[in-house]
């Protein structure tokens, strides 16, 4: 990035209790304690770091207000409540540098059916494709080289970034968040098979993606095979994740990288998924319920559930298992012992 | 969707065997029997939901033959052999309208090498590429955002959707539905290690697709090291599946989402794979192998199996492990308490 | 292919050290032994095959230098020092013609920001988009379709498929190449809980991908929170991997498809994943570590290790569990058997 921020400019930013030292150096980068040189602002996020402050080369370090040490020379420690929030106060300020708010309009390499409705103030990017009926909301910004289909519908403040596709009728409340190549839409797998080979069950409902749920680069949502695929409010959903068709997500969940939920399942409100989790079909994981990576999931789980592995177990119970099951070879021998002494035993007392 | 079908437009589709009731309301949606409301169609797949049909809102509902009870005021019962088929039958006609058969011609828009073949029956949309030596064969519809490679073929009445990438000299045959984002013929996982370095093995085989195959969205499709990877007509494969270089998959096979095949690995026909499977490279699945999602399958299988777990085991073998890996604290518990008891008895009995 | 290569031609290729036979037939396409017909190369790669040699249709066969049978009419043995060396330099031969060098300029229908910077030796394909500010270096060649985002560079002689993302800042190095549809610099999965809402931590970091590396069809990389993600040079990676925000990976690894690596981990140089493979975050995989397909890994591991299973153990001791774990139900039965012995022992020695 091209960014130059002064030490001054920082501290309006985050506003310390206090300060110690003094910089002349601008901030042009963001770098951890050790890794930090001259010009970069670090911070110190948690504790077990510590001992890192004393040697950062960072010309600027967040530190937590309670922090003793004294800073370089030619170095300035600012003393805040929370450095990580603070420092996420600096990065969304390089956020809408990295990514300006474009002007409004649409690109003149777009393809815009006549009858799609493009709100005035949306940004429609090179070469994307807005089939007929689709309708734009305020702010929108896509990107370049996003689909958006027949009849769609995507609200104000949604940003579609290069190459997502949005399919026919789907809809996108407010402030949704698409990385790139995200697929909305594709259809559901269903099939019946007939005389030796599947028909397709045609797929005709929609998905909708609730507002301020943001999806990750390549991730895949299912049209329901009639009414509609849902994702709830807030939800957040990681890279190359696959929801199925008449799957309901609920609000507030987090669904990490590579997991796939199956068909008409139904995750309640604050379910976190780890990655590369497998839930079944037709199954609801209560609310709050939490999967570590690569579990398994094939039945019911009640509220607030935290399991693992495949099938997915009670997390205390898996752990005991796993630890069990490298002492496997022990059992064995001591069970051929046990067989052993017990023959001898009753040979010598019979 | 902006649909709309009569009460007596839906009795000519599903031809029903007996009607009860009536309704002036026309069909606007369609949705389960707890979630439909006036205007909608709904019906009866599983007789477990058939006390779901005395409440239901829905304006039409679709009921087995024998369905005894009597429908509310304006309200419709259609009764047909098999209520699921006939929706399928509704639901059809709907694809039609959110999928309409788009006129046939090429888009001002898109880039088509001058000694490409397009038929004239085609459609070529918005932002498509088609390289030089390209064959586009009759009624075939590359929707938008399209790029067909240097002298690939695409056989007649393939659906290609939104951003489908089909690289060079790879072959498609007829009626093949290509989900968004699909890559058909990246080149194959292939290295050799020379000093300390991975050296491309090149990979200048194809990729060809049977026909009536659908792919799901964003899978990946390697090309062969030489010669080619094949997909045998009729099967479906779901989103973000995974087939490597020179991998030969049988006819009417399905592969559910998220499922990895390794190089150069035989699916004979009928195969059914659940999702997140993983196959190990150079082995053979017999004709309709199944495996349970998640199954990690690393050696040959005989026609018939059907596999859970990783290392794939026999389902029931798995299933009982399943149980008893539960109950390995308890097994090391009656272990010990043999060894103390063992003890003991030897101990009164020397 | 519309290839056809002459046996001198061929020859002229792989040097043999010795020709036995001869053919009139034109090299068309390579195959496997049993596959290939007249007019077809093949080779014996693995020792295992030697008894397909005589019997094989191909027109010219590729042999190790000791091998002692000959030909049939109409048929040429080359006997080379290593076979599959030999076809290797015929297939990169064909490479050339299945992507041949394009010429180099800036296809009219790409959308190129006023003040990007193109080598005038690279070639940008149809309906591309380099948005303001990147680089795009010498002999680059952008296929169709591709997005390089504001500020990113793309250094000499790198090859980006159609469909491929690079988003803002992110930088690659020389000779990259990356295969449909893979996205560089898509967020970090990171969020703050609030509230009851998770709040977005901007990553406004970046992605740095090394020299000669490869990346798979649609994989995805995600940019740092700040700093950068990192790819090694020589690294290659297979498709539908993901590689979360922060992840350190080392130089010559190989990274199987459906790998997941989560956030600020470490692979260090020459560390080999199997394909889904899982990887948690905030760990080091130490030099040379090597995964057994599906692998879940959790926590560090010392340089050298291999592992298999979820979690991740010694290969060796996995592969035992994995034996014992199909033995429980008969453990379970001896053991039961040990307490109905012992009890009648018990009764009759009191």
């Amino acid at each position: 990035m091209q960014v130059s921020f002064s030490a001054e400019a920082i501290e309006a930013m985050v506003r310390p209790r206090e300060t110690r030292g003094a910089t002349v150096q601008s901030v042009r980068g963001i770098a951890g304690l050790t890794a930090a040189a001259t010009g970069d602002l670090s911070f110190l996020g948690n504790r077990k770091y510590k001992s890192q402050v004393a040697s950062t080369q960072a010309s600027v370090v967040l530190l937590p207000a309670d922090h003793l040490g004294e800073p370089a020379a030619d170095q300035l420690f600012l003393l805040v409540e929370n450095p990580s929030a603070a420092l996420s106060l600096i990065c969304a300020r390089l956020e809408q540098s990295l990514w300006p708010k474009p002007s409004a309009g649409i690109h003149p390499s777009a393809v815009v059916a006549p009858n799609a409705i493009v709100a005035s103030t949306a940004t429609i990017g090179p070469l994307c494709v807005i089939e007929e009926g689709a309708e734009i909301g305020e702010r929108v910004h896509l990107q370049a080289q996003v689909f958006v289909g027949r009849g769609a519908r995507v609200a104000e403040d949604c940003w579609l970034q290069p190459g997502v596709i949005v399919t026919a009728e789907c809809r996108l409340n407010a402030r949704v968040r698409l990385q790139p190549g995200v697929v909305i839409g594709s259809d559901g797998f269903g099939y019946d098979f007939v005389n030796g080979r599947h028909e397709k069950v045609p797929q005709v409902g929609i998905v909708e993606v609730g507002s301020d749920v943001e999806i990750g680069a390549n991730s895949t949502l299912d049209r329901a095979r009639f009414s509609r695929t849902w994702i709830g409010e807030g939800t957040k959903i990681d890279n190359l994740v696959q929801i199925a068709h008449n799957v309901i997500v609920g609000r507030h969940c987090l669904i990490c990288a590579q997991v796939g939920v199956a068909g008409s399942t139904t995750l309640e409100d604050y379910v976190v998924l780890g990655g590369q989790t497998g839930v079944g079909g037709h199954i609801t994981l209560g609310k709050g319920t939490k999967a570590a990576g690569q579990a398994g999931i094939s039945s019911d789980l009640p509220a607030g559930s935290f399991v693992r592995g495949t099938p997915g177990l009670p997390f205390q119970l898996e752990q005991r298992i796993n630890v069990l099951k490298q002492r496997l070879p022990e059992l064995f021998k001591r069970v051929q012992s046990l067989e052993a002494e017990l023959a001898e035993l009753k040979k010598s007392s019979s």
